[in-house]
């Protein structure tokens, strides 16, 4: 998962009259379902002057669109009676056989029946939201978090309730208080929501040394685990971390994706499930959708099969790294005193603290007119937390764009603390740190 | 929508020892998601020998795969960086104009910005029963409905509240008065669920002369119109009806299909939307899936541009009567005394009733037997209704193979007939009509 589109739909209420005359009829989970204000300004940053740092689109330009083109022509002029009709809500199975290949990677060892495929992994999470939350159960994530997952939760009306990350990633006794604080509250936490891996839109990887820790305190608290990992393969030195699924099968469900390591557009993820979670994901995948679409499973499967997907995933690491590279340098070499960001080994973001006083959503059309984008770091917490904060992506544009991009963003921010020493302070900043949010005010 | 499995998820209670670890984690929502016994007969009856009445799936043969393995190729090829990345979660702009064009020959004048794109038309079914139905809520439904339909339903814990039918459909004073009721017990009823042409899995089309009346009825009650019209274009001599969305834009919701005029594995399908309606759709899809895949978008958008997908559907047409032909001749000509069936003029689908003291689902394990499958009818209630009832599907099997599997099932009905007449029936039939099902006992 973890598109394109970072606005984060639950955390700006809308504020304008509201003309829908259906109004009185939505069930109280759409309350939560209001367009960010973020989205009008997603349409002005993509124009072509604009350097965005704000998408999370991979960068596709690598792949050999030719032999795809042909391999997929064979297969609809072979297959196509199976390839152009409906399948089975589980998935195709040859496809996922050769998805335990990819997990095994990092450590997993799953069998076949035990995967859902989805429509993309954010229709993973879906499925596995739907079939746990109760409006008002908790779910806990790291903070900052995929906006994409929150916006789910709060579409099924859960809560959830952030814990701190530091450079090693989710830390593991302020996990360990947030559980506490839930059940004295006597709240019904779900799961724990994480991507260990190159965090979106953190940029830390959760240390190996603090897994077995966090799946412990997991299990003893009698809570799931939804393992996030579409960005695991794209270790910038080829490295790669056990998978959590690995080291707890039972308590583990695992989401992965083929859109960051092929291609997005397909929407191929999947879900690896303990048993009686996977028949219940396949019940609501049916109610979902019927069948993910078959086309874009076999076009997956044929890939893996003729093409060399791990030659690929080595350049798209080549890429990506280059990119980081550009950023990171040109974060050093322009950045105001007082700025800090992460250090990703991975993935596709870096995640930036401003200097108190900054608002970072409120700098965000200056920085546009500017020919800069970026995504402010409220989007990322259920909580309104993240005013200093935003998500730089290195993912899309070329170094050299990047490196532009850097150098504009650099003098945005000398602007607005030039303005912040002059005037104080342009708006009135959220400090408080990560807590329960409501809904019902998103 | 209308897929190639017809067993509701909802309809048979899990009855065995739950061995699930996390069966007290699940959302109360999960307990409607039971697998149906119907799931293991249905392995089965895929078996070669077994003449399938059962299953909806469309028959493709008919489709130019050369040509449209061509043109996907050069898709690729040549858009390739487009159609394998993200979309947006509202659909393909181009593809959405044309679907103006298709949704014109009922009819219906839509502006494109007010159709999203959604993964099969049974994803925008659950993205209406999304934004629309808190738990308890009310659908009202023809009796029999789909069955994918009822299980979308209860996996968002609405109540179904089935309304007759007759040979011209959904009955205008059943529907009053199921209203009538609701609204006296004080439920909120949110929308009527409707497939006004050649019904699934009836097999009946709604009055032309009725279409009005029904639209006025739920105007005035305060209840929005879902129009399911997946078949609306495979009437059998050519001829369309009036879309219940081209005469009340405002209180309709038109859910339309590719997959039995195209290409079901693809997976395309849309929602047509009031405006305001439209806009928490794109949400609650982007919550779902970001967004539906684009290359398969993609694919059919230039299938509408490159072939004579007009002549198509009339080679569909012409097809799909040749069947039906053969299965309501040989029904005539087999069925013992006592059968009585619907005589559809399109679509994929007959409705049977057999003669009292017969239970179709008891029957069926005997029927595979003699190699002929079909779906019993109440998979196709809420209420378990539908005890006398049987879907005979005949859109994909030759009419060689319907005339040998009506043989086959005549023969069974016979000896099943010849059983009660001399031992009575063999299971207690459910005879009660249609009436509020509780999702808590399915």
């Amino acid at each position: 998962m973890h598109s394109e589109e970072p606005e984060g739909n639950q955390v700006v209420p809308s504020t304008g009259q509201n003309l829908d005359p259906h109004l009185k009829r939505y069930a109280a989970r759409a309350e939560g379902m209001t367009a960010s204000e973020v989205r009008a300004l997603f349409a002005v940053a993509s124009r072509p002057e604009v350097v965005s740092l704000a998408g999370g689109m991979p960068n596709l330009a690598a792949l050999p669109l030719d032999s795809i083109a042909a391999e997929v022509a064979g297969l609809i002029a072979s297959d196509g009676l199976v390839a152009l009709q409906y399948g089975s809500a589980h998935g195709v199975p040859g496809l996922r056989e050769q998805i335990c290949d990819v997990m095994a990677i990092e450590g997993i060892t799953g069998h076949p029946d035990d995967i859902v495929v989805t429509v993309g992994s954010q229709m993973a999470l879906d499925l596995v939201t739907r079939i746990f939350c109760d409006p008002g159960d908790v779910v806990i994530a790291e903070g900052p978090s995929y906006v994409g997952a929150l916006g789910t939760f709060a579409s099924y009306q859960a809560n959830v309730v952030h814990v701190e990350m530091d450079s090693a990633g989710l830390v593991p006794e302020a996990l360990r208080q947030a559980l506490a604080a839930a059940a004295a509250q006597g709240q019904r936490v779900k799961f724990l929501y994480t991507i260990p891996n190159f965090h979106n839109p953190a940029g830390v990887t959760l240390a190996v040394s603090r897994r077995a820790e966090i799946l412990e305190i997991c299990r003893k608290a009698g809570v799931l685990v939804i393992e996030d990992n579409p960005y695991g393969l794209l270790g910038f030195d080829g490295q790669t971390y056990p998978a959590l699924r690995s080291m707890d099968p039972d308590n583990v469900i695992y989401l992965g994706s083929f859109s960051k390591t092929f291609a997005s557009g397909l929407r191929v993820g999947w879900a690896l499930a303990p048993h009686a979670v996977r028949e219940k994901l396949v019940l609501a995948a049916e109610a979902a959708v019927l069948s993910p679409p078959v086309l874009s499973q076999l076009i997956v499967s044929r890939y893996l099969a003729t093409h060399d997907w791990k030659g690929q995933i080595k350049s798209f690491q080549t890429m990506y790294r280059e990119r980081r590279d550009a950023l990171l340098t040109s974060l050093d070499q322009h950045m105001p005193a007082g700025c800090t960001w992460t250090k990703p080994d991975g993935g596709f973001f870096v995640w930036m603290t401003v200097p108190e006083g900054i608002d970072t959503k409120a700098m965000q059309p200056r920085a546009v007119t500017a020919r800069v984008a970026y995504v402010p770091g409220i989007g990322f917490y259920a909580d309104r937390f993240g005013s200093r904060q935003m998500r730089l992506s290195f993912c899309y544009p070329t170094p050299e764009r990047i490196r532009e991009g850097v150098r504009r963003l650099a003098v945005v921010l000398e602007q607005e603390m030039e303005l912040l020493r002059t005037f104080g302070p342009a708006s009135r900043r959220i400090t408080s740190g990560p807590q329960t949010p409501s809904p019902d005010t998103a």
